[in-house]
């Protein structure tokens, strides 16, 4: 049996302020082409399928739409959970429907139990859950924790595996050891809600989503897809993709994607990076990290990069700023300039230039007039 | 064939800041008992499931079961329609899947041409929209209301019409000649999107959803099943309930509906109020709109009246406030009073009591305070 598996889609999300659901779109559109491609049975999501509890309405209408046209349209199994950023209640709308049609979508603990069989493997859908879920559902006040909870949850389904079987886990934590990116939810962050990998050995293969790398975790038997595309600069040198898992192989092969606009870091001087000669050679829609070799004050910076550059997600400073004021006032004491020599400074080091003879005729001016009116 | 009609359920509402979700899911178990005495071979939701187009996460939860128990547990067919309410968006979430279960669900103009046959009825769902979808829909930017628009609606559903065949129209609009009630949106009000019950003529019912009142409506083919709960105090003498529509006989029968909690007045004063005699024979748990008797101002009024009577929705003077000051200083100045007995009078008419002697000579002292500070 060969399956696909992707996870944290987080449809709706924003990239410093860029809408990405057009990036979403494509990106999806290229995960179908490749369960088509490799002639998968079924596809695994698992978990964040949305990057917030209440989605946008744009939002639900690219989900909606995608899973019916995998699902209905070309007639590929669904095997989906709910992440830490689904509203698990929201998220089930439909659920009960879906079974009839093969899409199964997991949003409760007490659903993991079951599991879903197709061909030859036996599927646990694992939802994302909290520690009370687990004391509710145990009905054990003791388990504070996910990891506390995490034997009895593995114990539970084991006692349903059937040995002429294959088992696939699908889950949506944070496994102990794995690495981390700024994308994901600050909250776990320190292994809080980390779970041991060995808990996870009895399954042939386990398909996990909340962390964005897909090197994440180095198990023999467990993989993070990792997120389709890249949702935090400190994701712009990952691989992103999916796996495809052969059971009858025991083979794990990623595919990568390539996404409508890439990460990139440009390093370069305001005025190459406005020099037709450079930015001809750069793809000027990606989403751009740009560091200024220069040290200049440069006003109106972001409007003129952006005549260029339509997607800038930061600009930083290489060497840091050349402080005119810093250099030249060295060693002086800044009470004996004039008023004058002030507004002189001032204006050369916010606009690059002198003042013309007739600015600083009008400067002068308009000190004295404010002189007059009691300034002194 | 035998349709139960129902509509308006505005799942979320609160009524004056009470939550009625309980009250919701109880009416809602009450119209399945009927569906199910009745034996109905469909039933029809005339648009506003939810009340707001982001419902909370309650009442998603109270939706999502009450259909699934409906459709997938009973057994019954269900046709539905997005009201103005609704968010068609979210509302659709799931609806490519429900079809196989024989649950139909309308949320754009386009779907509402192809009709769903059930035995030998055409069911045209025809879901609340906007000028603009029909302008799309027709290629004609000319059709600026839901008046213009309807002529046209009507025409392309009657170019499916089987001869053979009844046809019932579920529809979610202000159909011209309806009274209304204070809880439907503002904005329809003055008939701006109302349609001519005339066009409705060929059809054999018409199954509307939108106002709150069964008797809003007065067609010979066609019915406001109105909401299943009184939504506002304007609906307090309304009859709630559905209705049962035999296709074969053309009968149309109101099925009357209890409430958890019914709305109600009571005329009385704070006294009697108050009395185990007096309120040991009124539904203490209703919602209440009091109409007080007396004219006093009474301290801490809503507090202790709450007390007995947790459902409070309005309180309203009958005979209006018996102001101390207007009796007092009737055919006097005010001019001519002192500060300290404005003083007086004033902490009479709140307070019902006079100033005792420790009190009095605290405001007289008070105000010397003020005339020595400046005021005369």
């Amino acid at each position: 049996m060969k399956v696909l598996h992707t996870a944290d889609w987080h449809i709706g999300k924003k990239l410093h302020g860029y809408d990405l659901l057009s990036d979403q779109a494509y990106i999806l559109d290229q995960i179908l082409k490749i369960a088509k491609t490799e002639a998968v049975d079924a596809i695994i999501i698992a978990g964040d399928l949305y990057d917030r509890s209440v989605p946008s309405e744009d939002s639900v209408r690219l989900l909606n739409q995608t899973i019916a046209k995998w699902n209905l349209t070309e007639g590929f199994p669904l095997l989906a959970i709910s992440g830490n950023h689904d509203s698990a209640t929201r998220l089930a709308t439909g659920a009960p429907w879906f079974n009839q049609a093969n899409f199964h979508l997991h949003t409760r603990l007490q659903e993991a139990f079951t599991p879903i069989v197709m061909g030859n493997v036996q599927f646990y859908l694992l939802p994302y859950f909290e520690p009370v879920d687990a004391r509710i559902y145990f009905e054990d006040s003791e388990l504070r924790t996910i990891q506390a909870a995490m034997p009895k949850v593995i114990e539970e389904m084991k006692a349903s595996f059937d040995p002429a079987m294959s088992q696939i886990l699908v889950s949506h934590f944070f496994v102990a050891g794995s690495s981390k990116t700024d994308s994901e939810t600050k909250i776990e962050v320190g292994g809080l809600d980390g779970i041991n990998g060995r808990l996870l050995t009895d399954f042939d293969y386990v398909a996990l989503g909340h962390l964005h790398g897909k090197d994440a975790l180095k198990l023999e038997n467990a993989r993070y897809s990792g997120s389709p595309l890249k949702y935090s600069l400190s994701e712009k040198d990952q691989t992103k993709g999916v796996w495809i898992v052969d059971t009858e192989t025991s083979a794990f092969t990623f595919h990568e994607l390539t996404p409508l606009h890439e990460i990139q870091e440009l390093q370069a001087s305001f005025e190459e990076l406005l020099d037709p000669v450079y930015y001809g050679k750069v793809e000027r829609e990606d989403y751009l990290s740009i560091l200024l070799a220069d040290r200049a004050v440069i006003p109106n910076l972001m409007n003129q990069l952006r005549q260029v550059y339509p997607r800038i997600i930061q600009v930083q400073r290489l060497n840091g700023y050349e402080t005119a004021v810093e250099n030249r006032l060295k060693a002086k004491s800044l009470k004996a300039y004039s008023p004058i020599l002030l507004t002189e400074e001032f204006f050369t080091e916010v606009s690059q230039t002198e003042l013309s003879p007739q600015q600083k005729q009008w400067v002068e001016e308009g000190l004295q007039v404010l002189i007059k009116g009691g300034i002194n």
